[in-house]
């Protein structure tokens, strides 16, 4: 035996064809939820009466052997083996019998394969949603730890408006939490049993569907057998999850690479998380970061990939299906290990606050100036102006805007006054922004508390 | 006038970055957006005391002139416009004098083209629900008209078991379903007000966010002013619930291509939505379905490329972020013009039972035999191989499997008894499958009351 | 030992990270390019006078005894390796003793891997070029063998005019002899040395670049040492033919899923490549077809995602480049498999004359009847009117066109007479295109020639 | 009229569906090809004696005056016009009478649009090929004016090794050099003529398809009228060049954008490649820079898009094929504005050698310092470990490599001597690697050359 299906079939398979269609080098992965599932289907067909409680037993004693073998590694297989499902099913068999081969009635790979692999995704997402916390928790003690520690904020990459440490890592925070929900949808997604489908048709087993998957801890059971075995949208919501999980580690990892530059230098990344050069003695490299920059691509072309293996498909279960394990097997095994990382690097990256406290210069607070003109009556698109005339003689003279002189700045308007200069007050800036979201102590508080419920 | 930022600058932009910078060819969609975040920033700067009641009334007054000349096509842009938020704050100081400048107070284009985009989002999402809920329920109406219709079910799109037509149309119905919940997922990302951080740090004036969000009709106020200019997530969401709608459609285009074929023909289209051949006389070409399923790719570039757009991107606003608008824009217009072509299509499909019966071959009912086998305590497994024997028989002979005798099957196993030869027989077969998602009458119409109970 | 750079490091690397940055398991594919690469290498450390003459040869010993090891399998990893070149440089260090650690001067992991890479990528080509041209031949044999078998011709999957086995059969040949091409272009982008550049300023040793490019079978060196350790466009050009290659598959897959469907029925599968199912006995499953389409899917991901890696990457090398070997290493074992795979369906397919005879009814002639009226100078645009008139008229008769009397087709019009009944005649359709690239015998045999000379 | 194929249609097109379905809003810009093409086939219809020469002159005539009132636009499109080929006819025929109608014969839109957008794609192509040009000479001054201005060369973006401005410069050169062979790779591809293919089958016109390939321009006559029809491999080879050479843009924009950061400093970006904050009155942001960059997704998009638009497309011509356009003309437009922007914005770039030099410190140099005590008999891996060492030392210190004492060199190894402290001397760093692609002058020399005689 090795194969489901010989009956009808007078030639052998193809050497390369069967290479080409074996699953069983990625669905190994599946064994745990596969053995789950069918000793749930074994007690289904004792329950509608097609196994005896004895054949029940004997089924469920040797399926468990068979897992035990899996997870002691003395598993052994076969040519033949296409795919675990095989091999679990061929195994069973060596070791109960023939009454193996009752275990199959009403059932479809159609729909086990379906059910194993959304077991496998429901896991998968408890797990990346851990080390996701994880991460979450590393920022929040950094911006606990630096809540008001000012910095320069970027836009555009140039200095815009003085920040602080603490506001900053609560900025990459936020995008997590939206990754917790759509981890949360793609596991919800994946939590509807097609069990009981058959291969397209529905099974003719007398089978309480929604108490099977109850049991199986699954949230509902599907409404429909043709789609319940073509659905890959659960496989594509944990692609898409990941995919933009990867992108907001690409763009914190681009961030601390920026800042760990000589030119920047506003943080130093602890030994652990660097690397050296084999041509290079003094070379301290963020290889962490940039791998979990770089492995966004990977993620985003899982996605691109999968959704192009869909996109056009006929009807009810199609070989091309099986190309959806792969990448989520990839994604998770990418994700479970590039969260822990960042954590790590968030955990114990030094702050080195000279650095940005070097970079506060006062066009910085070349806002503050404009504000200071409304307050003075004066409409902002023309105090914006004003100010725009007032950093361009600075530049000209290659001084900073703290440079001028009031007489300097009354030959651009006489609404600049003596309070003028008073503005260039980093402390001032940060604090005068008191509204929800902003940059005042008190809002900072408040954003931490609410990050840290969020969390929660 | 024409630029909002000139004062700091000595040289003028050239004409080709000009161009290249520009976004109102396409950001001018947001006009009636970008007009209301006006009128509601106009009300929170009266109600911080910065503008007067009397400079309220007249900001808003301007602005709803403004909307007027959209509204009316009378608009007229100049040279200098670079962006729909220049060309309204342009008109209303036109039209109300210097006291237009004090709109933009405390206020950037960052969280300003934020906010207008996302209720651009939360609009698109609404007229999308409602193309989405008549598909549907034209899928439902011919389900419902034709819901034990028989037909061959396919898998590999070889013949698998029989089906019926409305468990076909319910089969394309359920995605849907799972899209209107990702199309909801996205307006509801969307729905959190960026107004009031500013460009990054926070606004200066004392505004309460969370009323201003409920006044402009979203959930809640962001909780961090850098992450609010910076978060496309709203973004990815609804282009990726876009793909995988679109992902849904080519499935079921691609079905009704095949059914249309002259080689199926299960179905006929309507004159309405095919077109012709200018040089064949005699074709008529399903171009809709096509068009439908092609546009799947379209649908999948744009998420693959805002996603590689935003990959790597540091802190806050990058002007990258500009890549935003026109993806969605286009899906948008792509799945409303879509949608509604699918539900006339599948509206006005006239279908040929006559031709799904002729391929009701007794092959389909292969799997019913090997049950037959079960029912008399032989294992399935053992059952399976017996059967594909018999399958492998008839086709040597060149015959149907329900051609061959009794004695031809006992050839193969003498637990073939004379009963055997009573489950070539569709309805039955048919009727089953009583299991929820199955195909027995009372499954169907037990799957189609759910499904009328999801749509409305 | 185990890692190449410890000198300034003061703490180990975190496990989690180690293993995050570990290339190892992937990149051991490149044993043997990075050994031939380091034998090179230290040549041309020898003829720099860097090296002697002794030095040399225990070096090279060194390496070749590595490379036994493992193609003999034997050889041990440590844990601490992180990549292939740790692994060959620590062992011929262990070999050899402290001479090996003379054998990276003026080398770097840039350069290095970066010649490993190409190397693999241009032998890879020319592997895939074999398993091309064997698919190339087999399609070829079937169109030879069935050059002027009549079949319909298909557009929008409708009938639209006959055509030829033999003609449809070279129609799925040229667009992998443009393949060809493609591929081609990717090993000239490979086959230029970076050797030489060593992190990225090049290398201290005096070297003749070219001549060392020419010795490893490269046909130029690099022209800049930045480009060269940054460069991964070569990755990018196999992996964008290997995507439309798979495009080309999946297109001839679909199509021969579709004849070899129960409705369509013109090509029998061999058993070789199909397989069954676990439930259905009767099922004979187009599997290999169906994985050729689908993993079209997973090499337009592979494209998108390393595109999506090297987007906005600065200077040099970043460890994000790291990313691009899994993407080709799977890209090519995919094809390694798809192709022959393919080569053998098309091999081994059985033709069904009798059913694509059934299929040419006269509606595909309707262009003929149409081509008859302008012989008779009436406009094209009036005669297909008119054709498309009398198709009509058949329809509504539950007729072919061929059924229509001439009396039925002069009420239509009078410009159709006696003659108009003898264009319902698919060989003479066939035989009037005798165009570059038409249906006719003498066009397809000159066809069949530029074919045949094409792949030799 | 306004329709090509009315005549067997009892019903009307919906409205919506025409619209779905019209590709004249993009199609439109394809008229002087499809003019160009129709004169082409009118004069090859007179050749092969179905139009006589008045025939000929009149349909040239109104074609020519058609082409006149395009160009001077003031065409009229009627509510009926599908798409520009049935503008271009319906015009013809409203201009010239019946003898219009003649125009189509033998020839089908299906080799009509290959054709006209082929033509398209190589014009596109000729165009593109001369905005590269136009960088490459900016970048090739921009080397040639700095050629040996020392810089600090990065890798990891951390402080690697001294380079020159010139051989950065160059570093961008090279890969638009790789991105003008994939555009006349993919203009190679387009012109291969589709005319004389019909619909599917080829045209029974007898017409010399290499003769009417030459005179429009075409290299060759496609081989396969089927594959002919439905081969877009020149769409996506013309998508694949853009995408790569979107992705080059996007990394010279990348190192530009963190060149002009405050941080780095080392070039200014010149006004009129800036633009300024709504908001912040002293922002001069680089948004010319961070779109190119950013627009590197849109390009990948639209390639990741279009292969998932024809993966699984069964033979010859499908609708599908229309979503061919868009992306293509969006491609052309985005890098016809990005690209002489970036030669704009390098041309015009102000250098700050005075920043370079700052950031030129010791620590770059320490591969010299290992290079020293390999010229004295220490083999490389050993020397890297020891100046490691002796900057983990300085580092602890610190201090500068440079500012170690010898003694506290020999503290570390007794084969640092007197010389060691001479390594520190960025001049002859450069000077030493004469290797060619080299920092050396004379090899930065042979580069420039080489780099000229290649844009040339």
């Amino acid at each position: 035996m090795g194969k489901l299906w010989g009956g009808r079939f007078a030639g052998a398979t193809d050497a390369l064809a069967h290479r080409f269609n074996a699953s069983l080098p990625f669905d190994v992965q599946l064994y745990d939820e596969d053995i789950t599932g069918s000793v749930a289907w074994a007690l289904t067909l004792g329950g509608a009466g097609i196994l005896t409680a004895d054949e029940v037993a004997t089924i469920i004693g040797g399926l468990e052997q068979v897992r035990a073998e899996f997870q002691g590694n003395t598993i052994v297989f076969d040519q033949a083996d296409e795919d675990i499902h095989t091999v679990v099913e061929r195994r069973l068999t060596e070791l109960v019998g023939p009454v193996g081969g009752k275990l199959h009635t009403g059932r479809s790979r159609n729909d086990q394969v379906a059910t194993d692999f959304r077991l496998w995704t429901m896991r998968a997402v408890d797990r990346l949603q851990g080390h996701l916390a994880a991460l979450q928790r590393a920022l929040l003690a950094s911006a606990r730890a630096n809540l008001e520690l000012p910095m320069p904020g970027y836009t555009h990459l140039q200095h815009a408006q003085p920040v602080t440490w603490g506001h900053w890592a609560l900025s990459h925070f936020w995008p997590l939490a939206r990754d917790a929900g759509r981890l949360a949808a793609a596991r919800a997604a994946a939590a509807v049993l097609p069990l009981g489908s058959g291969a397209l048709a529905g099974t003719p087993v007398a089978v309480d569907r929604q108490a099977l998957a109850a049991g199986l801890g699954f949230a509902a059971a599907s409404q429909n057998s043709l789609d319940a075995v073509a659905d890959r949208d659960f496989a594509l919501d944990f692609l898409y999850a990941a995919a933009v999980l990867g992108v907001h580690l690409s763009r914190l990892a681009e961030q601390l690479i920026l800042f760990s530059s000589a030119e920047f230098g506003f943080a130093v990344l602890d030994d652990a998380y660097t690397t050296g050069s084999s041509l290079m003695p003094q070379k301290k490299n963020p290889d962490t970061l940039e791998l979990a920059r770089g492995k966004a691509g990977r993620l985003i072309g899982h996605l691109a990939g999968l959704l192009a293996t869909l996109k056009g498909l006929p009807s009810a279960y199609d070989k091309d299906l099986q190309e959806d394990k792969e990448p989520l097997f990839d994604a998770a095994e990418t994700l479970e290990l590039a969260l822990p990382v960042m954590a790590g690097v968030v955990g114990t990256l030094r702050l080195r606050p000279e650095r940005m406290a070097a970079q506060l210069e006062p066009g910085l607070l070349a806002t503050e100036l404009a504000d200071y003109l409304v307050r003075r009556g004066v409409p902002f698109r023309q105090a914006h102006e004003l100010v725009g005339q007032a950093v361009q003689l600075a530049e000209t003279r290659q001084v900073t805007l703290a440079d001028l002189s009031l007489a300097d700045m009354q030959t651009i308007s006489e609404q600049f006054e003596a309070g003028a200069l008073d503005v260039f007050d980093v402390a001032a800036a940060l604090a005068g922004r008191q509204v929800m979201g902003g940059t005042a102590p008190q809002a900072l508080q408040q954003q931490l508390a609410a990050a840290e419920a969020a969390v929660d």
